[in-house]
């Protein structure tokens, strides 16, 4: 095995590959990178336990001088990649030791035995699902945050994608706050029900920050695959039924608040400066007030340090009864980032029901929080 | 008390202030920073058991109603100072609750009691030196880092400073390495050899980030004061005797090589990549060669991953005789990057003796790094 490529092209692939590396693993195998050496191109795969990504290089830089395979230690060659400069050669020596040179340094690596590599088994088949990458990266950012990270209820630590007539429902809950966006699908297909990872759309969503393009999906039983330019995507699925949604989400609203959505944020933030730190999110609480008179105020207290309360002016009259309705301002910090919309809507059902946030430009996405008792 | 002021002016003072804010101390009221509110400018007063800071506040946007003092919860009046916008008001509530106005929101803070606030005596007393706060920053950049972390030899967790016949010589030394700085002082003073903590120095650094001026530098018994405009910034000295460090840097040397600094870094960096990491310092090593051809390699090896090597272009022809010598590849790192100068020369005294950096731009200052033996 011996070729050249640029050092871009190299360090472009590693950028990608490094996110199937595992954080911890108990196979050592699975912290190399395996890198197969064709005629014309060379593939790079990595894999962990919850996915697995492999790329195709065909840079016009390369250059195959002998083909082969072998295994690299992930960390290192990444380490490496980043400080090389010009063009870069790698050759396999006798099997064992992998030597990179680039300009006046060389470095010598002690391979992995490429056969103890697991397969990973790329699934391919039948119609895919096709996005634009973007879609698909606004789709992660406006659900992911709102999965669950304790392993309590295993299926909250994903985002749910449900298929049916012709509309994909991306949904996630901590079962405290909820996040939803519905997109439409304009061909027919199987309907299909699943639930991902949040790690795998976090590395998912880093990847696509290197596409414009157009990302096909393909699902099977227990894993799906992601096919993004030259990328291939795999993660396995989360077990289990997620829960139906939908019908804890009020839809008749007696009081809806629109917002400027930085203003809110700011005075949120500042009003939330006083809840205890350290401890568990639920007691990052704020209470949002509207007064007889349709004046808005959010306040926070702490008994320890003080309390902080500011008047709030919305963006437009309001409509409907007082109310007095406590939450965690990170829920609602997170949902506002969630959204493009300059304006946001806060939509309530009562004191003690969940409260719904919708965008202007975001038609097909709604935020969904709990609100705490006070007393 | 009551006054207002712009959040400007109150976040300036505070960025400065909170330096002197403890990380974690047996006396809760050092949390606190102390306010002094007088007829025409405010004190703010900060201290831990290593420094003390005070600072004057004479802004345009202040206005007092009535003057006055208290302690703050130090962390909760940074953060919040942080989030304002425009002007500030700030008053106490029957001496025990301070009451921030700025815009549409209110905090009430509970104070500490002013009583329970030490006394912090600072030091001003006969004839300061002086020096541009540049010059000082430059030698805090120039030595600190080469302070010892471990508390093994305590004296050594500060830089020296000793003046003598118009030089102040200051030594920063882990015992593995050593800085060392000479500067010229225009006006004859009392000898004095003491030693600032590192901690200190560090703190010190950033504060002079915001001046550009004139720095006085006061000398007591245990303690030294640096007046930096209208800010007093204290700190106790290290006890104990510092080693006479001047008798170990060699001063003959048969061997020279001038190197691009920029070029040498990217070097070293690049071979220490394979050097063990997550382990004691020590280990970090690479090896400098000199060739009879007078070809100059540096090279490490890790015998679990692998080697690297690369051949260095020194900036100048090389008069000496051949060399292997073996040294912590951060310790040239952090040295080098201590250096104004494009250009340094490395000069060895020996395989097993201590080499010394010199910078064409930096007459004055002089590295030291001891090798380790190799096999």
């Amino acid at each position: 095995m011996i070729f050249t490529i640029s050092q871009e092209a190299l360090l472009d692939a590693i950028n990608i590959i490094q996110r199937g590396l595992p954080t911890r693993t108990p196979l050592p195998i699975l912290n190399g990178i395996k890198l197969e050496v064709k005629e014309d191109h060379l593939v790079f795969t990595s894999s962990n336990s919850d996915l697995g990504i492999q790329m195709i290089v065909q840079d016009e830089s390369l250059e195959v001088l002998a083909t082969g395979q072998t295994v690299i230690p992930g960390r290192y060659l990444i380490d490496i990649t980043r400080k090389l400069d010009g063009p870069v050669e790698m050759s396999l020596i006798e099997n064992k030791v992998l030597l990179i040179r680039s300009d006046r340094v060389e470095y010598k690596l002690h391979t992995m035995n490429v056969e103890d590599y697991p397969e990973v088994n790329f699934l391919e088949n039948n119609t895919p699902i096709k996005f634009s990458a973007a879609l698909l990266k606004e789709i992660i950012k406006e659900t992911n945050y709102a999965t669950s990270e304790l392993e309590k209820r295993p299926i909250l630590t994903g985002v749910n994608f449900k298929y049916e007539d012709k509309k994909l429902y991306c949904v996630a809950t901590d079962s405290y706050r909820l996040s939803q966006k519905i997109v439409d699908v304009d061909h027919e297909m199987e309907p299909f029900n699943i639930v991902i990872p949040n790690k795998s759309l976090d590395e998912l969503a880093k990847i696509l920050d290197y596409s414009d393009g157009e990302v096909e999906f393909y699902i099977a039983q227990n894993k799906v695959l992601f096919k993004i330019d030259n990328i291939l995507f795999q993660t396995r699925l989360l077990d289990g039924v997620y829960p139906d949604t939908l019908r804890i989400i009020p839809t008749e609203f007696p009081l809806s608040i629109k917002f400027n959505k930085n203003d809110l944020l700011k005075s949120v933030e500042r009003v939330s400066l006083l809840s205890p730190k350290e401890r568990d999110n639920q007691y990052n609480i704020i209470k949002l007030s509207v007064k007889k008179d349709q004046s808005v105020e959010i306040a926070s207290t702490n008994s320890e340090i003080g309390d902080a309360h500011e008047v709030i002016i919305p963006a437009e009259g309001i409509d409907g009864p007082p109310i007095n309705i406590a939450f965690s301002s990170k829920y609602l910090t997170e949902a506002l980032r969630a959204f493009s919309s300059n304006e946001v809507v806060l939509n309530f059902a009562g004191e003690i029901r969940p409260f719904v946030i919708k965008g202007d430009l975001d038609e097909n996405m709604l935020h969904l929080i709990l609100p705490v008792r006070i007393d």
